[in-house]
């Protein structure tokens, strides 16, 4: 059993409590909660907050009831990218993991505001982490940075704006080439979102910014990033042995499967060199759960 | 000219610049802030972040740069929300105040984004209210207060769920009578953007909560409710002068004119009311500014 197998079995249970708890609180409507967590809680591998959680737990800082909380938020955010994503106006998926899609259920306009409500919600989650605790476990000020972060990483300079160009993508209106994919669609779409988890578990466990000419923080949120490049590119591998002729654009479509396994081989070094990089700086650091992740990823699976 | 006139003449021009400033940093992709651009800058009342500001002035703290700042997050939530509101599976409107509105101009799946955009972007122009000041204006733990009330009164127990229950309305689902419109739609639709925004005034200008029975905050979050509500009807009574045919259940529809006039007579009492509770509770507080907002409605008009 590797570290990160261990590591799963004792955090996943507690991200989805954690989950369904906030979930329940999250409004007076029944209606509104329940298509919440049909959209939430649907067997997801909540690979954001446990990255998060991961890196909390790689500095040796121990994972408290309000660092669950606020990873968890990452879910909120990553769902609702997930209800907008599927509307007919933009993928028009009717199923998601072998279920209706939230659109196809409850209809077009609940699917828009379902949305909206955990888009918004993951703020209140994150601005709620310390409640119902006697201490201030986690600092206002880090409170606020991970709220800046977050703001950054899911809008307009970060997921939103790859889904835009992930649209123009799909409607062919952009001249693409391997480039312009990997740093807008699969950068903005993909990695935003994974190295601001690496990122906030920096923050989290107090990696300050040193002095030194890279930052720990900036370490784990290159790591974030290339493990993210490299998780969407297998993803687009997976789907393209599935069915060759799909009219999106993808990696293996630009420089076929070899040619997109060694961009990925690359990006997967590039998050290897992070973690190199931040054992020399912090002697403390134990790699091997962030080893693991690697390893979910391209012929190491 | 009333005080709330000179105070507009002052103010709206610099709210409109900072909104400016801030859209035209939000994504690296020209094209995005020109959508969101025209989402927001589009001639409004900015009535919401006056409220604020006039609320800040009112107890005699000067309006910092900083706190300008956070006054016009609470435009970009407005303006997310009347964007997705517009949209086909929402009320489909083709125009919003004379123009096409951002569906009908951009497409739908870009507006579903100018929306989710504004709404992320929202936080982030809380988050870094502070940013380029040299002394932290505002502590971060007002700034957190102030992200943890927007996301609860924007979210599945405020807007979000006011929208829901319009739909609802909308769609005839509901048997509604007046108590359940005015709880519902009207405050969490309308109200509920209002008394956060007097809340955050009062936030502001620091006034924390005191021992006595009733807090400044408090009277300033009932004084935006009922303000919100007044205005509200206030707003259905003049298109039910235009059109009484229209299929929406409005409260002139459901108590007729002198009835919905009655009720929101009773909601500016109540706004009246909690004015003169604060001046008795702070001798600063200066009451001439709030007292035009509810002269903007009604008979007084």
């Amino acid at each position: 059993m590797t570290n990160l197998k261990k590591f799963q079995t004792e955090w996943l249970p507690k991200i989805n409590q954690q989950l369904e708890a906030d979930l329940s609180d999250v409004s007076t409507d029944d209606d509104l909660v329940a298509m919440m967590k049909y959209a939430v809680l649907n067997g997801g591998k909540r690979l954001r907050p446990l990255m998060t959680l991961a890196v909390v737990d790689s500095f040796g800082k121990q994972i408290t009831p309000s660092i669950l909380k606020v990873a968890t938020a990452i879910e909120w955010i990553h769902s609702y990218s997930l209800v907008h994503d599927d509307l007919p106006a933009m993928d028009n998926d009717m199923f998601r993991r072998g279920k209706p899609s939230v659109h196809a259920l409850y209809g077009e306009s609940n699917a828009i505001l379902v949305g909206d409500a955990l888009l918004t919600g993951a703020f209140n989650v994150i601005a709620t982490a310390n409640d119902n605790l006697e201490t201030n476990d986690i600092s206002d000020k880090k409170l606020l940075s991970i709220v800046q972060n977050l703001s950054r990483e899911s809008g307009g300079s970060g997921m939103v704006l790859g889904q835009i160009y992930d649209m123009d993508n799909h409607n062919n209106e952009q001249n693409i080439d391997d480039k312009w994919l990997i740093n807008n669609v699969y950068t903005m779409k993909t990695s935003a979102l994974l190295r601001f988890s690496a990122l906030t578990g920096a923050i989290l466990s107090d990696q300050h910014t040193s002095d030194t000419e890279r930052s720990i923080k900036e370490m784990m949120y290159n790591f974030g990033e290339n493990f993210g490049l490299a998780f969407q590119i297998q993803d687009d591998l997976d789907d393209y042995a599935q069915d060759q002729l799909e009219d999106i654009n993808s990696l293996p479509h630009l420089l076929g499967v070899t040619g997109a396994k060694s961009v990925l081989e690359k990006h997967l070094s590039l998050a290897q060199k992070s973690l190199d990089d931040t054992v020399k700086q912090n002697k403390q650091f134990n790699r091997n759960l962030l080893d693991d992740f690697i390893n979910l990823i391209g012929d190491k699976k």
